[in-house]
């Protein structure tokens, strides 16, 4: 069947596997109701629920003619932005990196995610004698690393032409208040708006991550129509048959069984940043009051030469969820070679893509063998459409996942800790 | 001082640490003792010990006239390798990419990774025009990924000049044995040997990863120095002050008190390669038999803003590993804006430098409070001198590390299971 597809075990008779799910599913459906109804924890940030919807027409096109504007105008944009304000951009520029329009996006150059002033210095030195703008990100507009570095780029955006920054500066932030707010509004750059009821890390398909996308030249329209094809299917969806609720449910299953970190195992480079988007949404919706899985990565064949070891044979901490992409945009065949002198004739004619194929199904016996119990989870092609319906089906499963918790999804208390004692050692004024 | 540090614990007054360090360490003597004396479980694999002496003079000196030559006549060099043979390489050339030689290296592009199709197309997309050489590397040359991307490869190179790849094929193999090392002597390539007592993961250091570096333009004469100058100084200290026993030891401390999972926290994007190198290095020595540390990283100080959260107020599984680079290669001050509209102004003449090193101290602060064991490992820079310190400081505590726990730290038997799988399911003859 062509859409997303969720299923346990490596083997597909896993009966046992079913049954250990029943009792989990009927509490996952139980926080669905809730979390529809807005009864549930962090009720205050479920703006992402229905935002595919709401972001197609008019705030789409707003954003796409922006980018369009961006795009004629500069020959590099940098998003200045740290945690929920740039990977998901970052992801899905990745995960889409050979499929961008033919007319070609400008050059994106992140920054703001580190305050390493070597990294600084190298993207400074690549925006030496380029026409540039930049589109900054923040809900507050005080957040250390994008402030720090926004601040540098306006410097160099003073020397260059003071007082020109109001066409070369987007701001996407709070709608009413805040520093970055304040500053777009004093001094007249184009705002877009980070909605109160989505948080960072829910906050790809709002402007936060269409923007960049659209100035790259991603398909953001299929994205969004991806997207909202996944909100109406999973949202209108109330059995135990919802994707989103089993994945939820195999998640606290495994949980409960002792398995504490969820490994999410890709099978191509491409979906490397997929993963550091997925593990803060997981990992910071659900570690909260000494609980929840951990969310980590791996990305095979890879891995498979250097964590495969220790996921085999080491501590039985792990269950692994796999993402398989049914089919690939290109086919590569293996051919014959007469003198057969690595041995692999007996792959000839065999598609790379089978063959990447087989090692999941391998992987997935070999770790089920070695009591790191597996999940499975595919889209039917690496393209727009379906990125943005995995992107919503994770943000969905999360929440639900981390509700069967008991616990707000929404939330992120422990992130101020080390800020506290950063802002002391620094010498901060209080405010 | 100036030179690699090691301490434990969040402030510099850890007596409490110190003292349940103390067993600890006598063990760690103890299988240091062993280890030189080559009385210890896989004593077969001992070759890295005295690499970095060995590999300066003669073997370093035709490394280096080789990448010479390929600088010289091709535009760009495909390395194929997977796991240890190429992990090391692409480590070091992330955190050294800012500082190669001034006459430039040629391109490098890594390919035998993945068997993602749509990948492998966009590197030979990348290829076409461009006069290119292919640096292949494998102990047996049948490893299945690296193998397919060399059939590919020689594929090209045939239709473009048949029977002229002796000069456009590099192998680094086994000396006498294997697939690789017989297509090499029957077609003529230049040859490089893997010694047969040097595990992948510990190759880095001999023309598995030198000769990509020297290709690349990277100091490779230094980084060798650095680390003989490593192997000098910890292989002469048996006391309980040896940094590289008082590591492996504390990790087993922390291992024991129930932290099965290390993160290696880093500070700049520079060190991101390397944290994938370290952990094949640590999680394939030690995840056997049910146990072991489990080897992850963490990227700062972005990943404060996707993993921070949880390694707060998670599951207490953690210990973290701070690796701190002293002084910075380039300078950036903060300066003072009028408006103070960012409200920034309390950083005006502070370095990003030492605003990111107080981020480093804040946390550990921060995670100590939080149950998260920390420990601080630094070094003076990051050039390619203190980065070959690096490298053989964390070979060694590897080592210590892991026999401290019973296992042979230099086999790998897990490694084959999803590979049986495989082989089963793609048909292949038995040999």
């Amino acid at each position: 069947m062509s859409t997303l597809q969720f299923s346990l075990g490596a083997t597909t008779n896993s009966t046992t596997h079913e049954e250990a799910l029943t009792p989990l599913l009927s509490e996952a459906q139980d926080q669905f109701v809730q979390l529809l109804a807005g009864d549930c924890a962090g009720s205050d940030f479920l703006g992402w629920l229905h935002l595919p919807e709401e972001m197609t027409g008019t705030p789409l096109a707003e954003i796409e003619r922006e980018a369009e504007r961006l795009r004629r105008d500069y020959d590099v944009v940098v998003i200045v932005g740290i945690g929920g304000s740039y990977l998901g951009a970052e992801a899905l520029l990745t995960a889409l990196s050979d499929q961008r329009k033919e007319n070609g996006g400008a050059e994106l150059i992140f920054l703001g995610f580190t305050l390493c002033p070597d990294y600084v210095t190298s993207v400074l030195r690549r925006l030496e004698g380029r026409h540039f703008a930049v589109v900054v990100i923040s809900k507050s507009g005080t957040t250390t690393e994008p402030a720090v570095a926004f601040r540098l780029l306006q410097g160099l955006l003073d020397a260059e032409e003071a007082g020109e920054d109001a066409k070369r500066v987007v701001a996407i932030t709070d709608a009413a208040r805040g520093a970055l707010h304040d500053m777009a509004v004093s001094r007249g750059y184009v705002r877009f708006v980070i909605p109160d009821d989505v948080g960072g890390r829910f906050s790809v398909l709002t402007a936060v991550g269409l923007l960049p996308l659209a100035i790259a030249g991603v398909e953001v329209r299929e994205l969004l129509r991806g997207a909202t094809d996944a909100q109406h299917a999973l949202l209108a969806d109330k059995s135990a048959k919802n994707p989103a609720l089993r994945y939820a449910a195999a998640r606290q299953m495994h949980y409960r069984q002792g398995k504490k970190v969820e490994v999410l195992a890709t099978y191509t480079p491409f979906l490397r940043s997929l993963s550091e988007w997925y593990k803060q949404l997981f990992a910071e919706s659900e570690g909260k009051a000494g609980r929840g899985v951990f969310a980590s990565s791996a990305c095979y064949t890879t891995d498979l030469h250097s964590l495969g070891q220790y996921f085999q044979e080491g501590e039985r901490l792990f269950f692994e969820t796999h993402l398989h992409v049914n089919r690939s945009e290109n086919s590569i065949f293996m051919d014959e070679r007469r003198d057969n002198a690595d041995g692999l004739n007996y792959l000839s004619g065999m598609s790379l893509h089978r063959i990447n194929s087989t090692v999941l199904e391998a992987t997935m016996l070999a770790h089920e063998e070695g009591d790191m119990p597996c999940l499975r989870l595919s889209i039917p092609r690496r393209d727009a459409y379906w990125l943005g319906y995995l992107v919503y089906f994770f943000e969905l499963s999360c929440a639900v996942s981390v509700l069967m918790q008991g616990i707000n999804p929404f939330d992120q208390p422990g992130v101020e800790a080390y800020k506290r004692k950063m802002f002391h050692l620094l010498g901060k004024p209080a405010s």
